[in-house]
């Protein structure tokens, strides 16, 4: 099996994704192709043991940034790490393509580039929800802003797919995001997508509330990417809002601050595991090819998790039970 | 000036909602007509030391409550204290109607009963949203969740002169909701309203991310109520996920419960300043007289309060003005 990293992709990249990517190598029984700029990939090589044969460096001497117009950057930057990567994949020269670049460069790509499963309508972006009890998968995410039913029944397929295949969860329950939890309620497309899964071969579990979707309720949340995004980064904002007033509590006088270092240790984990960035990557559904999105700011530890995500994603056949179950 | 108390609606009715309306008519220069079954009003009202004279009770023997279908429930239960209390609202025997009963059938009661401002294609429920900054107004919270670019320009007008006729904001901030900044991002919808937003006469400040709201960047975050109504349950579910998880931080160990012992206060406040439960009301836009929605476990502070913005509501013309901004 052999993992097309993109080395240029995000905010620590090429010191963290190398790192990360060769930490992967020495773990997994994978080969690598890293696309990027030859002598900085090379330069960071160095600085590692790892057995030679089994590392590619595909030259790339352009990088897609955050800044850029994704579908823009796709189509001109042909010689992007990204766009390169993609090429790769699409060229069956590695089995997967991980990248923390631009996520909606990389969703641009996989469709212009990697292009959909026959018989699917959108691919769409998945994100990791964290909740109390554990990860919940939120797709999509936000590639598809004005959705139809048909899609939002096809993500969930999808994500109940994903979410046994890789994540190793036996009949994933999936939700569908809502404003009440009664069948009928909601607008006119939640009320038909409720219809579409309710029909579907998983376990469908109904409408799910923002009010229970942190305590982990689904293990798929079912959402148009406008409201999942949405969903996402209001999650993202309150918990950081909420951390940032606990610290000025903390911080109050000398009695807090004794005080809140005795809390310390379980709150830096409870800090932990309330981000998602944390969490390795998070795929993309419905291209032909496994393409993960490693969150921007990975580390080599999230990059290393990302990778391994993509192994899972190639051993179980992700792709081959979504065209199975999409198309019957 | 005369309000209208629903004295049965809402989870501590009669005892909290008629102790909160005694306090407004101890505090401010009011009269009330209090709705609801006779003897238990006046059984209520025994309690209390007030002027006999400004107080009128209304009797109703029915009660509407959360279980029921708002709109059958409106039509049907002629007797409850909401459809009573909207009647007399709309034959001006007072000057608002302040209910802490079901949100859907006070919305559908304002609508059936009160009716819409001429110009008005749709009233709208709003939410105080706390942030780290103080409060913002979310508009539309849950009423109308297949909106038209039109209403949600509307939503941002009347939330605009809402924050600053009642709450006293000056040039109110007016945000759009959306998953991205930049003009051009989103969905039909909100592109659409973006455009109608900008040409208003308000202080449009474009779009808002959900990471960015909880920081009180926007004053009015404008929203159709579908994703309103996300966005308020999703930051209430985060809330309460994370204060229960800290609550485990603390109960840890001694140490830690000696720490947590030692943050108590500036925690409490904390907590106390996120939860919207604890800001007395807020109004129903768009119908012809004033009606405000007490939160449904409004405590008598809570319930004072929410009178309190009936009273700002009438003082500062906000109907009159709503109607002039609409039909100019």
């Amino acid at each position: 099996m052999r993992i097309i990293v993109d080395g240029m992709g995000g905010d620590n990249a090429p010191v963290e994704i190398v790192k990360g990517a060769i930490d992967a190598l020495n773990e997994y029984d994978i080969d690598l192709i890293i696309v990027g700029k030859e002598d900085l990939i090379n330069k960071e090589l160095e600085k590692y043991q790892y057995p030679k044969e089994k590392v590619e460096v595909l030259n790339a001497d352009d990088v897609i940034t955050n800044e850029d117009d994704p579908a823009l950057a796709i189509r001109r930057k042909k010689n992007s790490s990204m766009v390169v990567g993609l090429k790769a994949l699409s060229e069956e020269k590695g089995d997967a393509f991980v990248s923390a670049g631009s996520t909606g460069a990389l969703l641009a790509g996989g469709l212009f580039i990697v292009k959909r499963i026959k018989g699917i309508d959108r691919a769409a972006l998945s994100s990791v929800y964290p909740t109390t009890n554990g990860l919940s998968l939120l797709v999509d995410a936000g590639a598809n802003t004005d959705s139809k039913a048909e899609y939002l029944q096809q993500f969930g397929i999808m994500g109940s797919i994903y979410m046994e295949k890789v994540m190793g969860i036996q009949n994933p329950k999936v939700g569908l995001a809502n404003v009440g939890t009664e069948e009928g309620k909601g607008n006119g497309l939640t009320k038909a997508a409720y219809d579409l899964l309710k029909n579907s071969n998983i376990n469908f579990i109904g409408n799910i509330e923002g009010r229970t979707m942190p305590l982990g309720e689904a293990d798929v949340i079912v959402a148009d990417g406008f409201v999942g995004n949405m969903i996402l980064k209001v999650t993202e904002g309150v918990a950081i809002s909420l951390f940032s007033e606990l610290k000025k509590v903390f911080y109050e006088n000398t009695k807090t601050k004794i005080g809140a270092s005795m809390l310390k240790p379980g709150l830096k984990e409870l800090k932990r595991k309330t981000d998602y960035t944390e969490y390795g990557g998070a795929p993309l559904l419905g291209t032909k090819k496994p393409i993960i999105k490693a969150h921007g700011s990975s580390n080599s530890y999230a990059y290393k998790n990302a990778i391994n995500q993509a192994i899972s994603f190639i051993n179980n056949d992700v792709i081959k039970t979504i065209e199975d179950n999409i198309n019957k």
